[in-house]
């Protein structure tokens, strides 16, 4: 054996989560010992599953480590340096440069690139409440808000979350499961308002049959203030005067993408207000790519940006943007929208289009909704989940599913979304023959019957109207 | 509201377990009044799940009429006859009539139909083998089965199961979760033989960690007699010398399509020896139709012939059979080859083609096979599975898959069967967004895992070869 290649290549990554990390493996596993691969991070840790701090509060695991996949000795070991705490300032294509200041030792320095991957991820968005408490209110993103939350945990035996979507209704679990009364306070009138009301309603109505008492979930209400309480709590108070007292504050409002940078390098931005990338993640700017939540992503149903800043979308984003940087050839077409969380026994899924957020791009639809037990009732563990199945009202065509329940809805809505990928019609995927046995789906499972009443509904919409 | 039709249609239907009660029901939903609609059957139920029969003996429920779907009583009120222990003995295709012996009266009478539907169903094979015991030997299919297994089942302590297929894994279970010690036989030299060798190995190998003295199971044994043993126990002996005591024998060797009185009548049956059926479930004699277990289906990916008897196609089929029937138009393509099964804490499942069954028909693949969490790892209830998919080496399309293990395995088949229906390739497949957390899957789900195996072995296929 002998290496065909005299160059090496120099690619610099900043970001080290799971898009940057990602591609710094697969390109090295491409180049080897041709290649110069650095990630930069203003982090402390790298290579860490983000989505796994919930879980990690709850309590499944003890140790904080167990969240992080990689780190910067593994890294190191497989010859991709890493450094944390250094924070790109400044990206140069002209000169093919970035500007990087060592966050420990006060200083900067220039490093040269032949080719940059920008994987700087989000940031949690903190309202502009006005917060006179002394005491820390918590984001959920980062080993250290995970370490220092489950710390603050010990002492607590209340906990106000402030937003009701998917990283809330994970910590509400987490915090109830930890016998901490908790007061979630979202801003809009559902919890997961990325769902259809109807679906987010269902959520409502399944986790107020299990509270108990353990939890309260206020709508409608948007917070003004934090401030000390006299019991050393922070009193958060809502637009409409209640007052909360809580051992434990968190926001989760939602996330911002980290596109400062870019911006300033000229990199242009899509839509959503996320990076721009084509199907091979490259930016606007030669040799510079970009992956991960700060990256926009193509709605395949209605080839529409969409910006869903996922780990799973990070995975797959960061692997094609290293084989491309690498010199290889490969394409990420996009997204579905498929996302999944569990907040005690409530799960809830969704990929593709909502009722409303086709009609905001201005899609006809008719949908099915139907509520049946996830296997044949007779089994002992068979539960209950309601499912919708929305559809292109004038070509059939599914848009997308949302699924709400105590049992197995996310594999279904997996299903759903291999339907959606492949662009199937309702009447198509109908009579899809998926597996069938009493201990894990009724004989008729609940997708194939909503896609049933669907295509009754296209049908009877089909049929010429009654003579008068 | 008056009625449209003077014409009263008069539906005949033959067999009345899925597909024949299915196609009552819904040829009774579209014609109303305008129908006269009969189940023939020499059953003494209609109606029921026979694939819930194991978990009735396993002791899920105690009433065996939970597995009773529907009451002749039920069908009488929505308009529908039903003559239980009535068998049809002659077709008469010229005349439109059919010749019906009452079982119970014994005497014969004939009847005319406009449209006949048969769903005849299929028996389970029983060997030739030498019986001398007084004891009964039992099948599993009827509901008579059900309730005389489960009142044996009360005084046995060990068992005899010949076959390791899908119901002799399910009785398995049943009769070890009810403390009787049980002895698989089995023909060949792998369990579920169905599936690949490999995955057929890790059936065994999974079983094998969980058996805890519980069972014994036995390849490669044919079974040459039954006798009465001096302990009032039925003694099997098998081929190689083999005697095996036991209170309780169970045979599920497989069934065969019950399609005697069909061939009858000159219709005619495909390569696998079910009746042949269209698209609109119509046999080859008009007005005649079919479906359910008796009749073979069209093989999705490959176009080909296979049957495949079971409760999911069967209640498409009948549903088919009654559109058309009844004056309507639909069509069923046909069938994946998916299904599942559970034994104890393993579950097999399985859709499409395995590498075998590929072979013979003259395909050639490649394959790539996983074992992962079936989540993310540090989720104390994260399961293993072992994921096989095949794909064509040609054409990179995939064919089918098969998943062992303690973990989720039937819903990602499910997933990989839409894939299947839609005909995509490994790499359409592979960047699919399905959904991602912690206590749902890992953030790489097997099922993309393997997806990029098939794509990195495919890549290396085409390229070029290496110089010399």
């Amino acid at each position: 054996m002998f290496n065909l290649y005299t160059f090496v290549m120099k690619i610099i990554i900043i970001g080290g989560v799971a898009a940057g990390s990602k591609a710094a493996a697969k390109a090295k596993r491409i180049l080897g010992e041709s290649s110069d691969i650095t990630i930069y991070t203003d982090d402390t840790h790298v290579s860490y599953s983000s989505c796994g701090i919930p879980y990690y509060i709850e309590g499944n695991f003890e140790d904080y480590e167990t969240l992080i996949v990689r780190t910067p000795e593994e890294f190191e070991k497989n010859g991709i340096k890493v450094r944390i705490k250094h924070r790109v300032t400044k990206i140069m294509p002209e000169s093919k440069q970035v500007l990087i200041f060592d966050m420990e030792n006060n200083n900067s320095f220039l490093e040269s690139y032949d080719k940059l991957i920008i994987a700087t991820g989000a940031r949690p968005i903190v309202p502009p409440v006005k917060n006179t408490s002394k005491q820390k209110i918590f984001t959920v993103r980062k080993i250290e808000d995970a370490i220092e939350i489950k710390e603050k945990l010990k002492s607590s035996k209340s906990a106000v979350i402030v937003g009701g979507g998917y990283i809330g209704l994970e910590m509400l679990e987490a915090f109830v499961k930890n016998n901490v009364f908790t007061t979630i306070i979202e801003r809009s009138p559902h919890l997961m308002s990325v769902l259809d009301e109807d679906m987010s309603d269902e959520i409502m109505t399944r986790l107020g049959s299990i509270n108990k008492g353990r939890f309260k979930i206020l709508t409608n209400e948007s917070v003004i203030s934090f401030e000390d309480d006299i019991d050393g709590q922070v009193l958060t108070t809502t637009e409409t005067g209640l007052k909360i007292p809580a051992d434990l504050v968190i926001i989760c409002v939602g996330v911002h993408p980290n596109v400062e940078i870019a911006v300033d390098a000229g990199i242009k931005l899509g839509k959503t207000g996320a990076i721009k990338v084509n199907s091979r993640m490259e930016t606007s700017i030669p040799d510079i790519y970009a992956c991960g939540d700060c990256v926009e992503e193509n709605l395949i149903i209605t080839n529409t940006p969409v910006w869903m800043p996922l780990g799973s979308n990070a995975n797959k984003e960061g692997r094609c943007a290293a084989i491309n940087s690498s010199g290889g050839f490969d394409e990420f077409h996009g997204v579905l929208g498929s996302a999944v969380t569990r907040c005690l026994k409530v799960t809830v899924s969704m990929t593709g289009l909502t009722e409303k957020s086709a009609k905001v791009l201005g899609i006809e639809t008719i949908t099915a909704t139907v509520t049946k037990s996830d296997k044949v009732s007779y089994m002992p563990d068979a539960k209950n989940i309601t499912l919708k199945l929305v559809a292109d009202k004038k070509t059939g065509k599914l848009l997308g599913g949302q699924a709400v329940g105590s049992g197995d809805t996310d594999k279904r809505i997996n299903t759903l979304a291999t339907a959606l990928l492949a662009g199937l019609t309702a009447k198509e995927f109908a009579n899809n023959d998926i597996t069938y046995a009493p201990p894990f789906s009724p004989t008729i499972d609940p997708l194939l019957n909503a896609a049933q009443i669907l295509i009754s509904k296209l049908e009877k919409d089909s049929e010429p109207a009654p003579r008068p």
